[in-house]
C-alpha cells in the first residue's frame, strides 16, 4: 500500500499533545480524522515525535499508507481540506510518497527543537501560549555555557519524566544552545532522539544556572544523581517548538 | 495632575480595535476600566496611533493623568493588576512619569510598523491570526524596489482608506523594506505618521508587484491618480504591528 510522508505545523494550544486519546483533542485523532474522510477506512499516523499537550510543531514528520491512487499533491490538499472543519490550529504544509520501509518515528536520523523564553517583568500578551515567561533577569551567557554540559553522550536519568518509557535513558545530546535576541532567550535543542520531557526539563534546570540558584556544579552533581527529584522543574509545555525531524 | 506614559503590548486577534466602543471589546476600553479601577474615577487613556480591530502592538505608547501620589512602578503593577481579570490579551510593559506637556499622539516624532506575510501554498496554523497568508510566490526583490517608490514625501490619497480623516494626504515616508526570510516576507515602515489604512494599503499592492500583476509604471500610476479605487487591496488587519513610537 503506498506510503506517504507528511509534514505538519500545528499551534498545540489547547490541544491534549499529538497521540490519539478518547474524547480529547489530539493532533493524531485529528489527522485520523481527516484521512479516514479521504479513504473511507482508519489508517493509523504515525508520528516522528509524540509531543505533549500545548507543544507546538513547526515541522512535525509522520506516515501514512493510502490504499488509494492518489499523488502527494492531492493527499496534501484532501487532508487539509477534511481537517479545515475540525481545527484552525493543525496544517498539512507538505506531503509526498516515500518508500515503504519508510518509517517517521524510526527512519529518523535527528530531531531538533527549540525552547523560547521571554524574559522580561510584564506578563505575557502577545505570545501567550508561545513561549514561557520568566520575569526574573537571565545570564543567558552563563546558561549557553552550562548548557554544553548537557552535550554530549550521558545518563539523562535526572532529566527525564519519570513516566518516560524508554528502555535505556542513555542519549547523545548533540547541541543545546543559549541565544538572547533583547528580551527573547531561545534554547536549540538537537539530537537523534530524546527522553520524555528531556528538553522542559534542561530548560527548567538552565533557569537555575541564568538566575543564579545553581553553579555548574550544582548541574554536574544534578546530572550524576540519576534522580529526577534532583533536577530542575520542567518547563512549560507552551515554549516548545519540533522545528525538524531529518532523515 | 501626574501625567504617565504607558508602553503596551496587545493581541489584536477578537478585540475591536485601539477606540473605545460601546459594548465591544477595545484595547482602550480595557485599559480606561483598569486605570478607573485604581483611581476610582474615568481618566481618558490617549494612544499614539488608534490600530484597527486586529491589529497587534509589540510597543504602543499611551499617556493617561493620575491624580494620585503613586510610582510609574506602581501605575505598571496596578494596571496590569486590575486588566488581569478582564482579558489576557492586553499588557503594560512600561510606565514612567512624563512632564505634563506630554502627549502620546502629537508628540510622537516617529511610528514603526511591520508587516508579516507568510507566503507559502499551506494556509496558516502556528501563526493563523498573526500574519497574512499569501499562497503565490512573491518576488520579494521586485516589492522592496517597488517599495522605494513609496519613500520620500507623496499624496497618498491611493492608498488610504475612503474613512481616513485626516486633512491632508501629504505624508513623508521614511523607509519602506522588504525582506524575506524562508516563506516569511516582512514589509517595514516608518514615518512621522501615516494616514489610516495606509501600511495595509501599500502591503496590499505589493503583493501585486510581487505575483507579477503590477509592474512599477502601475504603482506609479496608482500612486498619481490619487484614487483609492486604482490601489491594490487593503492586506488584513491580522499582519500588521505596531513596533515602536519614538519621541
Amino acid at each position: 500500500m503506498p506510503r506517504f510522508k507528511l509534514t505538519i505545523e500545528y499551534d498545540g494550544t489547547g490541544l491534549a499533545g499529538w497521540q490519539r486519546q478518547k474524547d480529547c483533542p489530539t493532533i493524531q485523532g485529528y489527522i485520523e480524522s481527516a484521512v479516514e474522510k479521504l479513504t473511507g477506512v482508519f489508517c493509523e499516523v504515525i508520528a516522528a515525535g509524540r509531543t505533549d499537550a500545548g507543544v507546538h510543531a513547526c515541522a512535525q514528520v509522520a506516515h501514512v499508507d493510502i490504499g488509494r491512487d492518489i499523488t502527494g499533491y492531492n493527499v496534501l490538499h484532501a487532508i487539509n481540506y477534511h481537517l479545515s472543519p475540525l481545527t484552525a490550529q493543525i496544517v498539512v504544509i507538505a506531503a509526498g510518497q516515500v518508500d515503504e520501509n519508510f518509517h517517521a518515528r524510526f527512519s529518523a536520523a535527528g530531531r531538533k527543537y527549540f525552547y523560547r523564553i521571554i524574559n522580561r517583568p510584564a506578563r505575557l500578551a502577545l505570545f501567550a501560549g508561545h513561549a514561557w515567561h520568566v520575569p526574573e533577569p537571565l545570564d543567558d551567557i552563563a546558561m549557553h555555557k552550562a548548557a554544553q554540559l548537557f552535550v554530549g553522550t550521558h545518563d539523562f536519568t535526572t532529566f527525564r519524566s519519570t513516566q518516560c518509557q524508554s528502555k535505556s535513558a542513555i542519549k547523545t545530546l548533540d547541541r543545546l544552545d543559549v541565544k538572547r535576541s533583547g528580551e527573547e532567550v531561545h534554547v536549540f535543542a538537537e539530537a537523534r532522539s530524546f527522553l520524555h520531557n528531556q528538553i522542559r526539563n534542561m530548560t527548567g534546570t538552565l533557569r537555575l544556572i541564568g538566575n543564579g540558584k545553581w553553579t555548574q556544579d550544582t548541574l554536574l552533581e544534578a546530572l550524576a544523581a540519576k534522580d529526577r527529584t534532583k533536577g530542575g522543574e520542567t518547563a512549560p509545555p507552551q515554549g516548545l517548538y519540533l522545528e525538524e525531524v531529518s532523515y
